[in-house]
């Protein structure tokens, strides 16, 4: 028998290597949107992007409970089939990976390898999670509500049930669900069956999967998911300040047909409709615009699906034979832009740096 | 306005070099099956492995028409819903890719990067291809049936559809499925809607998306996806031989909990149940056997479950603290067994060699 190895190490410091194994790993359990897929206001399973930090559990729907407790006056247990007769909610939610554009930093931060496809829309339907947290009664002195899921590993060295915060007034929103449902299907085992909390606005990594257990804590939460993962830090020394919500963001579908390898586009010259979505997490979109080999026009917005649904964009190009260079970017109510070039830190959060993408024209035959 | 550029080298060849830009973004696009989703039996859409050649095409199924043409007495085309009048019929099939694990290969040929997840099973309703080629009437000097896809793009220099044929007499197999649905529900944009090809037994790059039109053909099919592509080649300049139906395969749920970075496993000491899948396209599942820090042993069974469709195992280990590695492998009714390691080629096609994972016990608490 051997010693038992040393624990892992935590995050490894961001490097201008090559991928790594670890990487791919990753890249190949956890799957990106493929931008193409822009095109469907609502993405289906399979083509929603999933990051699932450990396994996906396999849970039986049968002996599911959903426990509310912690600082509450009555603890309170529920059943799939009690939460599904309670008040029924759908909503189509854009939901971004905080990562979403880490490896299109440099130097690079090690860990899920996300381009730019780290997000997908659904429809998602459940009961509001205010009225449960009003039943339980949250004593007066709780300052954060804890979700826990029952998928457990080990991340930075400790194991962990994944778990995540919000601060009670958030948890309080009337937008916050308990969906068992998504795109009118009961939840696929990846995205969280067979209950998960769904935080429109936010990144992702607040809509807890599978979840377990409602918590209501009288102290600041302080788990590896909440202060040493999902914060936006200078260095590994910084605290850093917490992912919230998702930064605007406009995103294209690639005109024209990929090559197989180099995904590099080739467009037919003529008229060609550019077209893609937008969202922000903290307002409504204003303003969608393309640039042309570097000259910026506003690009035509659809009508509004929702409060908390990307919205979609067009813009109608006069593609000319070449080399061209496109390019994306959204501005939302609170006048937030995109920035051109990615905002470096440490773990790679909210890069939402605008989109550039080179295509060849060729005349149209 | 600048020239054109030369078009995209071919298949670039294999390489010790780090992983590549154009590696992650395939892995990112297409997706593995997380390996703990060998707990299920039916893999849902999103678990379900995925190779895109080009882009998902976003298809009207009121405008679809499915074509049989080319060395046939009657050319027929027919609606979705025509083809759901027809007789129906649902199996379950393994599908897994032809590249599966060619990134585990040394040196690593470049492509989509998949190392253990291109695999998965789903439940396929559609109807029998063969009653429609009677119907057409394919004339007797036909030899090759061309199954072409609605997603266009560029390989290896060459613009193309994807397209892929078998000879008659496979495509006359009762077996070969035109398929609308998958699992019960209609297929996903990302699985071939509306119909797809589903060829049981054979390696996926036989069950062609996105159908748009079938031909009989009395020369050989030469296209890019049936001679350059899916064939085991010992170099660029050897022709190869045709991938076809999937060697025989076992593979295993990982076992215990993973680091998340890492994938590495921790297992408590004890009694632990491992469990996994075996398939071949060739014949029967015969027998599995699970090695223990290099020692084989029988695995239990389960019973089959339809002729095409993955059988599952499973085998108590009484695990000791410390390190080991687990293995496991599968012996079909033809007695084909899989290679300890490796057995490379040009392309990195049919690598189905023995699974090996290293875990860590740790006394139970």
């Amino acid at each position: 028998m051997k010693t038992l190895p040393e624990p892992p190490a935590a995050v490894p410091a961001p490097a201008d290597v090559p991928l790594t194994a670890e990487e791919l790993q990753l890249g190949a359990r956890n799957h990106a949107m493929p931008l193409e897929m822009l095109a469907i206001d609502r993405s289906p399973a399979g083509m929603h992007y999933l990051l699932i930090h450990f396994d996906v559990p396999v849970i039986d729907a049968g002996s599911w409970r959903l426990r509310i407790g912690g600082a509450v006056r009555r603890p309170l247990e529920f059943t799939l089939a009690q939460l599904q007769a309670r008040e029924q909610r759908t909503l189509a939610v854009t939901l971004e990976c905080a990562g979403n554009g880490r490896s299109l930093l440099k130097p690079r931060p090690i860990g899920q390898p996300w381009l730019h496809g780290g997000v997908g829309t659904a429809e998602w339907t459940g009961t509001p999670l205010a009225p449960l947290l009003e039943e339980a009664g949250v004593e007066p002195d709780a300052v954060d509500i804890v979700f826990t899921g029952a998928d457990r590993g080990i991340q930075g060295g400790e194991e962990q049930d994944y778990a995540r915060s919000l601060p009670v007034s958030e948890a309080l929103s009337p937008d916050v669900l308990l969906a068992y449902a998504m795109n009118g299907a009961p939840l696929p085992p990846q995205h969280g069956f067979p209950v998960r909390l769904v935080v429109p606005g936010w990144y992702g990594m607040a809509s807890v999967k599978w979840l377990a257990g409602i918590e209501a804590r009288t102290r600041p939460f302080t788990g590896f998911q909440q202060i040493q993962s999902y914060c936006y830090k200078t260095d590994e020394t910084d605290p850093g300040e917490p992912v919230t919500r998702m930064k605007v963001r406009a995103l294209m579908v690639p005109p024209g047909i990929p090559d197989f390898l180099t995904r590099h586009r080739l467009v037919d010259s003529g008229p060609v409709l550019l077209h893609g979505r937008a969202w922000s997490g903290r307002a409504p979109i204003q303003r969608v615009q393309v640039a042309v080999d570097g000259v910026w026009s506003d690009a035509r917005l659809d009508a509004p699906e929702g409060e908390f649904a990307w919205r979609g964009w067009s813009f109608h190009w006069q593609a000319e034979p070449g080399e061209h260079e496109l390019m994306c970017r959204a501005v939302d109510a609170l006048v937030r832009i995109q920035p051109q070039e990615p905002e470096w830190n440490w773990l790679g959060m909210g890069n939402n740096a605008v989109q550039k993408m080179a295509v060849t024209v060729r005349t149209a035959r």
